[in-house]
Formats: C-alpha cells, sequence, structure tokens
C-alpha cells in the first residue's frame, strides 16, 4: 500500500482496491430494522422468515358454497342431489374460511338454487376448490435471502407472511462540500470569471442512485481553514465525505494538504483520463475523496471510487450496465500512461453497432449527455484504428439504440427540433445526430456509418446542391434525396454591426472564424471569396475552426472574431446581426432502402409536419419543401 | 367500444386499446415547471435550452500563465524567452477568464521562475490551453429533447447552462383503496376468517416505481355506501382511482355496480390467467381500475392495466423487459379462452437457458417472489410441450442467470441456508432451487436442466444412497456425489403427540399426510410401510400430497392431518412433537464436470464452511460431514 503520493498515476483498479483495502475496518454496511412499507428498492441485510402462513387457515377458492364431500358423492346429471342449508352446505366468498365438517367448495356456476336448498349435479371430491392453510407461504419459511433489492411483490408478500419490519443496509450519508473562490450558486447571475456550481449537484444525483443520502454543504471559498472546517464538521455529520475541486496541485489547491493534515492520504493522482486529480484519503475513520473540478473528469471519479464505496456500505454489487461491440469511425489515439474513457455515440447501422468518438476534453459534459457510450481505452494501449471493433460500455439500452436513426453530416438547428420532435412521437424512436460536415457526412454514410446525412454541397458548375456529390461517391447505388429547406446564409456580426461589414468583400478587413473543411458553409464562403477574387490567404482567422453555426455565433457574441459565416436561425438565437449572402438548399441523403425504416418513416413524417414547420418559422431564415420532395438519384450502371 | 360487459373476457390488448381510446379525452401528461436540483428520474415535457454558454468567457484550461502569444513566438530550448509580469504575463488557475491582450496559457510545468519573471523554452500558439466561450456548451442550444428522462450528468449540465428550472411532466396521484370486510391492517394479528391487506401496498410501490405519487385510503368494509363515499373521495383527490377487490362477480362485489351508478364501465373481465375479473370504468372524467384480489391477479392487472395508464400520464413509454428463448421443461397446458402467464425458474444450464413452470394459481404470490420471468401462453393457444423453445420475459438481469447455480430436487431447509450465504458472498452468485423430489431432481439433471440435484434416494437391497441411482440413471457419464448430510426422518405430529404415535405401525389409525411420489422421504415411507407389514391402502391420506416437508408440518399444525414423515428440522421450525424413524443421507448430484463452475465452487465452500455448520445445528436434526466428502461414481463403459 503507497502512501501519501504526490500526483503520480496510480492505475485504476489497483487505486480502487488499494483504498478500499485501506479502509476495510471501517466502512461496512450496517443494518437497520425498517418498515415493509418503505422498503422499496432497499437492499436486506439478513433472511428474511414468514411469521405467518398463508392463506392462514383453510379457505375458499372460489364464491360458491362449502359443503361434506363424502355428501356429494352420489350426485351426477342423472341424479341430483339436493343439499341442505347450514346442515349440508354454507354460501362462502373467496377467502372465507373453511371449518370442520366442510371440507370442499362447489362454485356458485355450478349449483342450481331452490326454496329447500341447493341442487348439484356432480360430485365434489374432498378440499376441491380449497386452499390449505400456507399453500402460498408457510410460517418459517425464507421469503428474501440477504441482499436483496425489494420489489413491489416482495412488499406484497412480506406483509402476507406477517413481517412488517424487515432488516436492510442503513443509507450512508454522504456529504459534499463544493469548494472554490470563483464558484456561484446557480441561482445567481454568474459575472465573467465566476463558475456556476453544479458538479454537487450531479453528486447529490449520483449519490440517491446508489442508495446513498446526500447531504450538501455551502460553497466553500479557497482559504485553508474555512475548508478544513467544512470538511471536519462533514465528517462528524456523515459516513464518507466528497471535497470538490481543489484536488490538483495548482496555487490554490489545498484539500490534499487538509487531508494529510487531519487524516491520511493513500493515493493523490489516478491513471486515468478524464480524472486523474483524484484524492482518495481516509480522516476520523471515514472516507474522504477529492474530486477533480471538471465535469467529466468529477463525473469519471465518482463512478470509479465513491460509487463502490457506496457499494461498499450498502451491500449493493455493482451494476455493471451493458457492453457491445462496435466498429471505431475514427481513428483514436491514447498515452499509454493513463485508462482513457471517450465518449462516443453508437447506432446500429446496416446490422451492425458502430460508434463515433465525441469530444474528449475533460470539460466537455454536454457530450457525456450526447453520448451513448464510453469507449474505454485500456492504461498500456495506444488506441484504436478506424474500422476496428472495440467494446463500449453502453448509457442506453439496445432497445433504444435499436430505434435510433444515426445521422451524421452538416449542422442545422432544424435537427434539434426534429429529434425534440421524435422523441414526442409513440413509436418511441430517436435521432442520433453528429455534425462533422456536409461531406463528412456523406463519407459516414457510404463507409455505412449513418442512415441519413444532411448536406448542403454546391457543384460550383452547375449550382445544382448535393446531386453532383451523390453520383461521384455512391456509383451503382440507390440514392434518394430528400429535399428539404433552403435556408439563408449569411455573415454573423455584432449587434448594430459595428464594423460596417456588408458583404465577403470585407472579409479581408475583420477577424474572421471559420467552419471546419468539408462543411458546406465553407464551401459556399469558398466559392464567395473565389467570385470575389480575395484569397484566402487574405482573410485573417480564415483557419480558426468552429464546428457548427452555433459555435461560430458564440465567437462572435464573445468579441472572439468580428464576423463568421452561418444561418441566419444561430445569429437570430444569440441576438447578433445578419448579413445574408445567398440562400441555399439544405438536403438528406440516404441509400433508398433505408425509406422502408421505422425510423426513417418517423423522421419523414415530421418533416412534413405542421408542428416542424411553425418551429421553422419561429427560428427564421428557412423556406421549406412543402410537400416534401423525395428524388431518386441516378448514379449510373 | 362496448360498454358495461359483464365478466365476458375482452382479449387484453383489445380491452387495453379500448379503454386508453376511450379515456383519451380524459389522460394527457400535464406539464409543470420543476427544480432541476429536484429533477432526477423525472421527465422532461418540452426541449430544454441553454440560457448561458458554458464556459460563460474565454478561460484557462490548466494553471499556469497566461501570456501574449505573439510575445512567445521566438522562445526555443536554443533562445529561452523572459516574460515580465503584469506586462506579458499574468499567473492563471484553471477556469480564470484569460482578457485582452492575453491569449493563451502556458502550464506550470513548462515555465522557470526567477526573481525578474518567467523563463519559457517554447513558443505558445494563439489559443493554447484556452477554453473558448461555449466550447461546452452554447447559450441557446438544446440541451435535452421532450421525454427525456433526467440522470446526474443532466442535472450538471443543464445548471452549467443556467437552467434552473425545467418543463417536466407532473406526477399523477394514484388514490389506492382496499375493500373488503374480511381485510385487516398487518400491524393487526389476524385471525382466522381475516386476511392481511398487502396488495394497496404493493400497488403503492408499483405507483411509485411508475412515476406516480400513491395515495392510500383506509380499508373500506363490504358496503356500497361506504365503498361509494371512499371511492367519490379519492376521485375528488386523485388523477386516477384503485379499487381493489369486490371486482368479481360473487355476492359482495359492489365495486361495478357502483362505478355503473357513478360513471361508465367499459370492461368486466379480461381474457387473462390470473387477472380475469378486472374493471376498467371512469368516473367524473377520470380513470377508476378494479382490481381483482388474488395477489398474482392484482399483480397482472395492474401492469397489464394500470401502468400503461400512468405511461400515458407521465410520458414514459413501457419499459418492456428482457424476452429470451429458452428450453420448456415440463409440458404446459393452457386454455384457448384466455392468455396465461405462467411463472417459471430460469436457468443456464449447459450454455442454454432452461425454464421450469412454478405453481399457477392466482393465490400464489410466493411463486412471483421466486420466479425469474413469465412464459406467456397467447390466448389462442393450447400450450407448448416440454422440450419446446418458448418465450420468457425476464424479472431479472441475464448476468444474474448466467451466474446462477440451478439446483432441482429434493427438498430440505438446508438449500434455504446455503441460498443465503451464497447472497452474502462477493462473486455475485446466486442458487436457484426448485423443490421436486430427489427422483424428478435427478431426471433433471439428466435432461441437463439443472447443475446440481439434492438426493437422498436409498437402495432397498444395500442400504447405501444415491449411488446405485446414479449407475443406472446416468451410464457412461463422469458424475459425482457430494456426501452432505446426514438428517433425521421422522413422523411429525401435534404438540405432545396427543395420539400417542410411536412408529409408521400407527398410521392405520391416524389421517396421514403424504409427499408426492418420486420424493425420498415417501420412497423412506413405502420402505419402512413394507418392513412393517402395511399396505399403503391402510393408511388413510397416503394420497394426499404435500410437496415439501414444511408443507407436510403446516397441514399437521393446522389440524388438516394427524401425522406426517418429514425432517426434524420442519417440526422444530413450526414448533410440533417428532418422532424420529431414521437417519438417511442427503447429498448432492452432479456432473463431474460442473465441479469447475465457480458457482459450483462458491456452493462447495459454503456448503464446508463454519456459517453453515452453525445454522445447521440451530435448525437441529442433521449431521454435517466434515470435510466434504466428494465422490466420484463409476457409471461403467
Amino acid at each position: 500500500m503507497q502512501r501519501n503520493l504526490y500526483l503520480t498515476t496510480t492505475p485504476v483498479e489497483e487505486a480502487r482496491a488499494a483504498y478500499l483495502e485501506a479502509l476495510r475496518g471501517d466502512i461496512r454496511p450496517q443494518a437497520e430494522m425498517i418498515r415493509v412499507t418503505d422498503a422499496l428498492g432497499r437492499i436486506t441485510a439478513e433472511a428474511v422468515y414468514a411469521k405467518f402462513s398463508s392463506p392462514l387457515y383453510n379457505s375458499a377458492a372460489m364464491d360458491g358454497i362449502a359443503v361434506i364431500s363424502s355428501r356429494t358423492d352420489w350426485a351426477s346429471e342423472s341424479s341430483p342431489v339436493l343439499l341442505k342449508p347450514d346442515e349440508d352446505y354454507m354460501i362462502v366468498d373467496t377467502g372465507d374460511p373453511i371449518r370442520k365438517p366442510y371440507d370442499a367448495v362447489i362454485m356458485a356456476e355450478d349449483i342450481q338454487e331452490t326454496p329447500d336448498g341447493v341442487i348439484i349435479r356432480s360430485s365434489a371430491p374432498a378440499w376441491q376448490h380449497v386452499r390449505p392453510i400456507g399453500e402460498d407461504i408457510i410460517s418459517g419459511e425464507m421469503i428474501l435471502t440477504r441482499n436483496h433489492r425489494i420489489r413491489p411483490i416482495d412488499i406484497g408478500v412480506l406483509l402476507s407472511g406477517g413481517v412488517t419490519e424487515i432488516p436492510a443496509y442503513r443509507q450512508p450519508r454522504v456529504g459534499i462540500i463544493p469548494t472554490g473562490t470563483e464558484i456561484v450558486e446557480p441561482y445567481d447571475n454568474p459575472r465573467e470569471g465566476e463558475i456556476i456550481e453544479s458538479n454537487s449537484r450531479m453528486f447529490e444525483a449520483m449519490v440517491r442512485e446508489n442508495g446513498g443520502i446526500p447531504m450538501r454543504y455551502d460553497i466553500v471559498r479557497d482559504d485553508p481553514d474555512a475548508i478544513r472546517e467544512s470538511v471536519q464538521k462533514a465528517l462528524d455529520e456523515n459516513d464518507l465525505v466528497i471535497v470538490n475541486a481543489g484536488s490538483s496541485a495548482g496555487t490554490e489547491d489545498y484539500t490534499v494538504h487538509i487531508l494529510r493534515e487531519i487524516g491520511e492520504v493513500f493515493i493523490h493522482g489516478v491513471a486515468m483520463k478524464p480524472g486523474k486529480p483524484v484524492i482518495l484519503a481516509r480522516a476520523c475513520g471515514k472516507p474522504v475523496v477529492g474530486i477533480p473540478g471538471y465535469p467529466v473528469s468529477a463525473y469519471l471519479a465518482m463512478e470509479n471510487f465513491v460509487c463502490p464505496l457506496l457499494g461498499a456500505l450498502t451491500g449493493q454489487k455493482e451494476a455493471e450496465g451493458t457492453t457491445i461491440q462496435a466498429v471505431l469511425t475514427r481513428r483514436l489515439v491514447s498515452s499509454l500512461r493513463h485508462r482513457e474513457y471517450v465518449r462516443v455515440k453508437v447506432g446500429k447501422v446496416g446490422g451492425r453497432y458502430v460508434c463515433a468518438p465525441l469530444a474528449r476534453g475533460a470539460g466537455a459534459a454536454m457530450s457525456m449527455v450526447r453520448a451513448d457510450g464510453f469507449c474505454i481505452i485500456p492504461q498500456e494501449t495506444e488506441g484504436y484504428e478506424a474500422g476496428e471493433t472495440v467494446s463500449v460500455r453502453l448509457f442506453r439500452t439496445m432497445e433504444e439504440l435499436d430505434r435510433t436513426l444515426v445521422c451524421i453530416g452538416s449542422h442545422d438547428l432544424l435537427l434539434d427540433i426534429i429529434s425534440d420532435l421524435m422523441s414526442g412521437e409513440p413509436e418511441g424512436v430517436r435521432l442520433s445526430s453528429t455534425h462533422i460536415g456536409s461531406l463528412g457526412g456523406l463519407m459516414a454514410l457510404k463507409r455505412g456509418e449513418a442512415h441519413i446525412a444532411p448536406s448542403h454541397l454546391m457543384d460550383e458548375k452547375t449550382g445544382i446542391y448535393n446531386e453532383s456529390y451523390i453520383r461521384t461517391l455512391f456509383p451503382g447505388e440507390e440514392m434518394v434525396l430528400v429535399k428539404t429547406v433552403g435556408r439563408v446564409q449569411g455573415l454573423i456580426v455584432a449587434p448594430g454591426n459595428p464594423l460596417g461589414i456588408r458583404g465577403v468583400e470585407d472579409l479581408t478587413r475583420v477577424r474572421f472564424v471559420n467552419r471546419q473543411r468539408g462543411a458546406g458553409t465553407r464551401v459556399l464562403l469558398d466559392y464567395k471569396l473565389s467570385r470575389a477574387g480575395i484569397q484566402a490567404a487574405d482573410v485573417s482567422g480564415y483557419d480558426k475552426e468552429a464546428a457548427t453555426h452555433m459555435a461560430v455565433a458564440a465567437q462572435v457574441a464573445s468579441g472572439e472574431a468580428d464576423c463568421g459565416m452561418g444561418v441566419y436561425s444561430a445569429a437570430h438565437a444569440m441576438g447578433l446581426d445578419f448579413i445574408p449572402v445567398g440562400e441555399e438548399e439544405y438536403d438528406f441523403v440516404m441509400r433508398k432502402d433505408s425509406l422502408d425504416m421505422p425510423e426513417v418513416q418517423c423522421f419523414l413524417r415530421l418533416l412534413g409536419s405542421e408542428a416542424f414547420r411553425s418551429k421553422l418559422e419561429e427560428l427564421g431564415g428557412y423556406t421549406l419543401e412543402q410537400p416534401l420532395k423525395i428524388r431518386e438519384i441516378p448514379t449510373g450502371r
């Protein structure tokens, strides 16, 4: 067991095992008696035995009459038998006790009532339609083993068996301390230099999901005394304490020093990315975990270190989640020094799963929201080649993935609208969209990584959109082009257009932000520049790339750039001014046989819907093809 | 749309579709604004957009210094550059804003501090280690679509994007009314004729799991006025009302009459078993569902009719659960008139899934607890043959099933003990045990339906247990016998032995309860009877069968029978007297190659454990083989 390592990088499993081993004497699940009626989702700490039998007594299994079976022996269709009330039978409903001398039940449907009693036409063998005592549950029998998560049916059976309280693992209390002078509560309006505190709220939810009770403390400024005081209070009040951020080695990262002072630090730094600067410590006989500040790092540190602690404290086995094999769409290079968690989009295209890497930064929390899973690159591995089959740990069910329409290509805000509309449809289908530009999308479609590709690539010779690209890229394949919208492209500028930009001819005198290579918008810009006789080298910022229309608009909004090219809706969404440059055609490309997919059917239905049309109008800058035109594109052969 | 049908049997899907259609105008999910910090597990009612970008400003991605990139251009190993504080650089921590004129960050590790400033040895390109505004989240972009279930990561991203409240579907309130004069609260001590009310507590849990808020009302006696009053109060206070029991056609089944009076009854009776007497109604524009009283019927009626209503009210898609293909171990006969839900045990034996039907009664709630899934026999189908491959809807994950040791054969209480101990082991393995008698277990092992078979079959010629049966049944196979316990069998009688029973010779004068054919205990009884010269026909109750030792003891405890044969531990558990008849050997049989299975390893380790030994001592009546003897049984060839 190594102690007090300073930001070395211990492998993940080794760090976890060493930490759990170091804490072995401190963390054990504790049992408490809880009411069965409050037990949903809790875990039994011991086996539970029935106190009563169910049924508690021999009882009628049907509505009808209780009879003495021996007196029915000779009844038949040809010789009916009359039974006298109180003497030969009594009326019973389901559940009523069957007491001596009665020993069988005849169903209400099988008797004929007369003024003198009832007539039966068949005999009733002893114990017919009688539930014997203990038929369901026998007093003293084991109903549940230990380590069983209580389901609704268990609650019913426990109560039927006379059990009203059960021993369950106590839910550990987890203190969560957000630190940082720059951190503000989400309800405050942050100014430049301030960061909204959101990690602790994610932690609360993760603690709840893992059977703990979170206890969040106020934000503590970067002051060693204040942090020490808060940690000590949290240690008094909880079974486990999380200190967020300050876990690295920066000028204001006090956590590790404080934990060394008041306890022991076992590990500082694990070989994972994102999430390296983790602190695994103990103070006052309780675990204290220092979690890095970047949201993806924080998530992974929680998942790898805090969730297993909660498992050990609640008797829960770790849920492993589903892992599938998927074909990687892009090369992934990683360092030998750490395990890397790469967020990926996953889709099922042409019968196989494909996964496409998303943004890899520790700060790219939104990519966690968008991701369908993690592709985990082990330590000691340099990465994977495009086309290699890799393991992906899913965040979603395979059923969800099987009903997901995979869209890769040019970005437009209308994709979000369709995605939202699809989520509201009864089919339970989903749109997964990744933005790598028009040409990238067509290549992905070609390689079988996408079902549909949104594209707005103009043929400079003919002025016709997309068709020549399809013919070139998909020779001999049956392709269709869904003509969707005309959209206005233009220059996005600061409100009021302070630099007086009138068109592409002014781009030589401003700071520009471009789109990535292969983006239709960049193709359009190049076309416009060449017609204006302007060289790329003369545009300052031509090489500065942003991946979406919104990212371009954001750069202009922040003053980072004076101008960028994009769609009206993006400028409009961010309150910027817009100088139209031209209208272009934004279409969807797919293989003809994809038209039969229920996901495509839903997608096309929504493109033609009134809801979509009115949302587009709200965004502004679009002309919608109505009705939708679906064209087969001849590709020769 | 059929109305007011009286216990006809509408097919399940038809009934559900007709009911949802009839309610179409009444039930719609409603949205409410909720705090993001309370949103875990809730479902978005609309798309959610970011209010702020994240980061909110260009910020340092690393701890280090912010520099003006153009001033670093000429720095290299051979010509280091000195930067002056405040003029050329400022110290920044991760997250600090990078303002003009600074446009790049150099990591702390890459600088050398001197009294005059810092020395750098490589240039910093513009925007190095700077997170541009909106790199993660761009103001105005869609973070979540509608119908998205909030996860911890979503909470973090929403708050980072400046969103503190989101529109979510309102959680419907569900009124639950238990009815029945014979029903008592679980906390009361039930007497004969009383039934513990447990269904409503199961319903509460099911409502919670399906996103609703349950509101349970007091038990109402079987009185039409009282029921009407309670239903009306519940309709005032809830979005949906469940009336439990009284939904059939018995003498005290008022529910349907009351619902006809105050509203409309669309369906009374669906073609499913268990669960036929369901009432689907509307009153005051709200759905009212009458649920049958038997617990399995109640569960299925909830699952088929109330859960879909909750889905419609909360915007949730129905979770389908996993369905697998499994080989059926026994013939299943079912009626053409209904769909039948047969509870099954599922195990993976020899690479294939096998499923064994459990008790089919509507009252057998314990079989729901024990079951691993449902085999659903469609309406219009007569059932399945043994050996047929059938679909099974699982209650468990496939991972759990893959780590389950399947044990079929003779019943003994020690199986519960081992099952409980296995659940406490770190391997995450599980014991699934089914009791069909020793011979039945060996046959199941033979057919590849079980991994191990507990058996206590004596060879009458030699007095040796199990070995001759293995040789006969498994010729040429490599088998092992795990000699486990000696256990005392005897006659279980009422406390104080009021009939003065001394041994099997007295069985001709008492009411006996026997075990089923193929049970080792029955084989032992037959052996003892034949040695005493007694004919089976002379034993009253010889044909009355119970499936387990505990079931025999329960019949004696209730006075149903005077005497039965079983193990000491069962008599002891139920406070009965016991007359020893002889000791027998209770062993486990398996194929030799099963010894390598981790589940078997865990099982054998626990059989030899101190914890097991002390539990056996508590039960009484056992002598444990220590150490465990594992014998290979020669089977010829």
